[in-house]
C-alpha cells in the first residue's frame, strides 16, 4: 500500500471541446421582451456519453457499435446514467413568475439574484397584444384563443402602467433620501411576478432532457416553452447523436399503455395469425421511410407480438 | 405580522393507515437462502396521492375526477409530484453483490450495516443447482440456459466449499485470541461478494417505482428481481390506484419512438383516409375488451392522428 | 433459490406513533396575517432513528450507549443518515416571496397551488406598521430600525391599497364575462409577491434540520423565520432527543476555523505548558454548569489539545 | 413576446481553464497497488465560483470585496450554492469494498464496470505487511497498531494465495470452453470484495468537499483516505482559493457545541468582565499568528460574547 509509484505522463489526454460552443458562449440569446438565455460553459460531448457507457459494459463485451447506435440504445432502454456525464452552465434572464416554474427542477445547481441583498429594475414582462389569449375551454391550465384585438390594447396598457407604477412606488419606498428606506426584503414583496429576475444554472444532461421534455412540450406555458426551445436549439449543435435520440424516444415518440397496446394489436390483427406478417410489409414498404436499423426494428417487432 | 393567533383545532384530522400495512409490520418476507423484505413504517396511500394531486389542480378546476382517473391522469402525464407524498420503509437482507445493485438508486435514505464496526454473519447465497445457468449468447449482460445438472452439482459443491472457507479464514483473521486480532475494515475484504448484508432503506413512492421498473424487469439479474417482486406485491395491497397506473403506464406499457409510430401509422392505414375509422373499429370490438374511459380512448386516437 | 419459505408472522411489529403529534394533526397553526402550518403526517422517532443507527454499527460493537448518547454521537460526528429515516409532512400557506425562499430547498417533495388552473384569492401579506423597517446599515441584506410611525401607517395605507386594487383588476382580468376572460397563467403576473399561495411539503428530518438551521438564524428573513420557529417548536415534541441535540450542535454551536481555534488556544495559553490544567479548571467549576458526558468532556479537550 | 431580436456577439466569453488541470488531464496518479485516479475533465475555476455569488448579491451590494475574502465569507456562512457552479470529473479505479464506501456519497454521477457485462481482471488488493493493523481498541470501527511482523508475513501469503485462487476459480467458471460456462453475473459473486472495479464520477465542488471532509478524515479507512488525499492535492492546484477556505472552515476547523461554548468563555472569564479584553490581548500578540482580516476577527470575537 503506497502512492510512491509515479503518475504516467502519458496517458494525458486533451480536454473535452466542442467548436461551435466555444464560439457562443456567453452571447445572450434574447427571448420575451427582456429576457436572454446566454450559454457560460459545459462539460462533455457525444463522445464523453459513450466513453462512460463503454466503462459500464467494459471489455466482456463484442465489437463495440457504433457511438449513434450506442447512444440511441442507452436512450431506448433508460439507461441514463452516461446521459449524466454531460453539464451544461447557463445564465438566464426571465420574469419571475417563470424562473418560479423553471426552479421546481430541483436537480440542478442555481445561483439567483436576491430581492434582498438587490435593487430590482424597472423591467417587466407584459406580452404583445397577439399573444394575449383567453383562459382555453377544453385544457384546465392552458390558454385558448386571442382576446379581442380592441381590449388586447387596453390591456396591454393597463398592464404596462401597472407595472410601471409599481417599480415606482417600489424605488420610492427603498429610497433612503427622500422616501421611507423601507428594507429592499419587504420592498419587494409589492412588486408583480412579471419583474425580471436572472440566475446562473448549472445541470447535467440527463436532466436537462427531462427539463425540455415537460418545457418544451405544448402544454408548458407558451413563456417558459420559448426559452426551452432556445434550449433546444443549442444543444442539437453541443451533443447531436444524444439530442436526435431525445427527439425520436423522448419528445416525439408516444408511451402505449397496456391497455392501448391491446388495442393496437387487435387494429392490426397481432394473434390472429396474421403477426409474422408485419415484418413483410414493413419490408414492402422500406419502413414506411423510417430510416432505423434491423435491431430497432427487430425490437419494435417484439413489442407488438 | 402576529403569531397571537390561536390554532385551530377542529381541523383536526386522522393520520392516514392502511390496515394491511398495519398487519405485516415487521414480518419478514423471506427471499433467497437467507435473505427478506420486512416493512418497518409507510406515510400515505392512494388518498394522500389524490390530495396532494388537488393541491396542485386548486379549486378553479371543474368538478373533481374520481380518485382512480385522476391518479390514472397524473401518471399518464408524468405529473410525479404527487407519488413523492407515499413514503415507504424497509429492512432488507441480501448478497452484498445485489445491495450493490440495489444501492446504485440514489434517491432513496440508507443505513446499512459496517463490515468495519460488525463481525459478519457465515451467511453466503449460492445458488439452487436448476438456477445455474450459462451466460446467455444473445443478450450480453444476461444468464441463458441451465448448466448441466452433474456440472451444476460439482459447481454448487464447489460454492458452498469456498465460502465456509473463506467465513472460516475470516473468524480466524479477526480472532484477538488464537488468530491474528486483524482489523475487521480489512479482514472483510476476503469475503466473497456472496455474503450476506443488511439496511434500512427509506424510499418515496415515485422513486420506489422508478426501482421496481428497472428492477422487477425482464433484464434485471434474477436475485434482486425476486425481491423487487416481493416489494410489489405488498405495495399492490397498500397503494392499489398507484400500482395499477403504475403497470398499465409504465410496467406493462411500451414506448413507440417517432420513428415506430410513423411505421404503426402505416401498418393501420392512418394518413390514407383510414383514420377515423379506427375509432369505429374500437367501438365495433369494444375496444377489444379494454376496460378504459373516453378520456383515454380520445387520448389513444390523439396518438396515432 | 426460492420463495417458498413463509413469512414469519411473529416479528409483526407495531406502527411508530407519537401522541402529541397524533393529537396535532390537520391543526392550522397561524403565521402571518392570513397564513399557517398544517402538519399532515410523519414517519418515526427518536426510538426509529437509534434504531436505524445501530443497524449501521451492528452486533460488533460493545454494549449500547443509551439512546440519548448515541444521538448526540450522531449528531455530532456528522453521521446523519439515521435522521433520514424520519419524514415529516406538512401543509403551509405563506407569500408567494416567502415560498419562493422555502422552495430553494431541493431535497424536499412539493406540490404547489398552481396559478395556471386555479383562480387566486384576495389573500396579500403585509407587515404590522411595527413591523415596517429600514434597510440594515451594517448587514447588506437585513433590515436594520423601524420605520417612523407616521411614514409606517402611510405605507401601510398604500400597501393595502395598492394589493387590492391589484386583485380587483386580476379579478376583471380573468373574469370571461363582463371582463376580458383572460387567461389565468397570464393574469397573474401581475399580482404581486405578497399574494399568498399554499403547497404540501414533505421532508426527511435532516433536510428538516439543515432547513431550519437557515431559516431559523437571526440573519433569516423574519417573515419566514416565523414559520420555521412554529415548526421548531412542533418538532421539539415529536423527536426530543433528535431536536435538542440538533439545537446543541448546530443552532446554538459555533465553527472555528483553523485560525481561530489557533486564537482560542493562545488565549487559553494551551500549549505553553497549562494544556492539561483545563480539565481541573474544568473540574473546579463543575464544567461552568453544563451537563455533558465524561465522554462529551474528552472530545472537548481533545479539540483543543 | 418574440425571439427576433438577434443574439448580441459582442458579450462573447473565453472558456474557463485552468492550466494545471490541463496538463494533467487523463494521467493515473497511482494508489494502492493496482488503483489509480485520473482527471477526465473539469468546469470552473475559483473565478467562476465568484461570479456566481455576486449573481446572489447583484448590484445593490457596496463594492466588490476581493476573490478570496468572498470565498471564504461563502464558506463561513454556509452559503454553498455557488461552490456548485463548479464541477470534476474523474475515473478511479479501486477495490470492490472501498469503491462501495465511495458510492455512498449519493449526490453524484456515476458510471462504473459492470460484473454482469464483463471479465474481471485478476486484480486484487492485499495491503503490504506492514499496513496490516488489529482492529482498534478504543475506536470501534478503526484500526489500531500492527500486526505481529511474522504473522503479518503469513496473512499476507495467505491472502494472496486466496485472492488467486478465487480468480482462477472465476476463469474456470465462465469458461464456456473447457469449464462451465458459468453467467458472469452468478460466478462474480464468489470474488473477494478485494478485487479491483473502475467507475467514471462526476461531481460538484460542493458535494466534492463533503466527500473529502468525510474521506480525508482521519477516522476514514485508510484505504479510501488515500485516494482522498491525492484529490485534495488536486483541486489545491485547481481551485487554490476555495480549498484553502474548505480546509480552513470545514477540515481544520472545530464545532463548538453550546455546553462547549460555555465552558470556552467560562475558561477566558468571558462575562466576568474580561471580555473585551480579549480584543487586547488578540491585539497584543499579533493574534497569534493567524493572518485573518479585521471582519474575520470582529466575527470570532461575537461568537465569544
Amino acid at each position: 500500500m503506497t502512492i510512491a509509484r509515479l503518475p504516467s505522463f502519458e496517458n494525458r489526454i486533451d480536454r473535452t471541446s466542442v467548436e461551435y460552443m466555444d464560439n457562443i458562449l456567453g452571447v445572450a440569446y434574447p427571448v420575451l421582451n427582456y429576457g436572454h438565455v446566454r450559454i457560460i460553459d459545459y462539460m462533455g460531448d457525444d463522445e464523453a456519453i459513450v466513453q462512460a457507457a463503454r466503462m459500464s459494459y467494459g471489455r466482456g463485451t463484442k465489437t463495440p457499435s457504433d457511438d449513434r447506435s450506442l447512444i440511441r440504445y442507452l436512450m431506448r432502454h433508460w439507461h441514463t446514467g452516461p446521459l449524466e456525464m454531460c453539464e451544461l452552465k447557463l445564465h438566464a434572464k426571465m420574469p419571475m413568475a417563470i424562473a418560479e416554474q423553471w426552479l421546481r427542477h430541483r436537480t440542478a445547481s442555481i445561483n439567483k439574484i436576491s430581492g434582498r441583498y438587490s435593487i430590482l429594475d424597472c423591467e417587466f414582462f407584459v406580452p404583445e397584444e397577439d399573444d394575449m389569449a383567453q383562459q382555453s375551454t377544453d385544457n384546465k391550465q392552458g390558454r385558448g384563443v386571442p382576446i379581442d384585438p380592441e381590449k388586447a390594447k387596453l390591456l396591454r396598457q393597463y398592464l404596462l402602467h401597472s407595472a410601471n407604477e409599481s417599480h415606482e412606488a417600489y424605488e420610492h419606498m427603498i429610497d433612503p433620501e427622500g422616501g421611507y428606506g423601507y428594507a429592499r426584503e419587504l420592498a419587494r414583496l409589492n412588486l408583480p411576478a412579471s419583474v425580471y429576475t436572472e440566475f446562473y444554472w448549472k445541470i447535467d444532461l440527463h436532466n436537462l432532457f427531462h427539463f425540455l421534455r415537460l418545457r418544451a412540450h405544448s402544454h408548458a406555458q407558451k413563456e417558459i416553452r420559448l426559452y426551452a426551445e432556445v434550449l433546444l436549439n443549442i444543444i442539437r449543435k453541443w451533443v447531436p447523436l444524444a439530442t436526435e435520440a431525445f427527439e425520436d424516444y423522448r419528445l416525439n415518440s408516444v408511451n402505449l399503455s397496456a391497455q392501448e397496446l391491446t388495442m393496437i394489436k387487435g387494429l392490426l390483427g397481432v394473434g390472429a395469425g396474421r403477426a409474422n406478417s408485419l415484418e413483410k410489409r414493413l419490408e414492402a414498404t422500406g419502413n414506411f421511410g423510417t430510416n432505423i436499423s434491423t435491431r430497432e426494428i427487430k425490437e419494435f417487432l417484439g413489442k407488438l407480438s
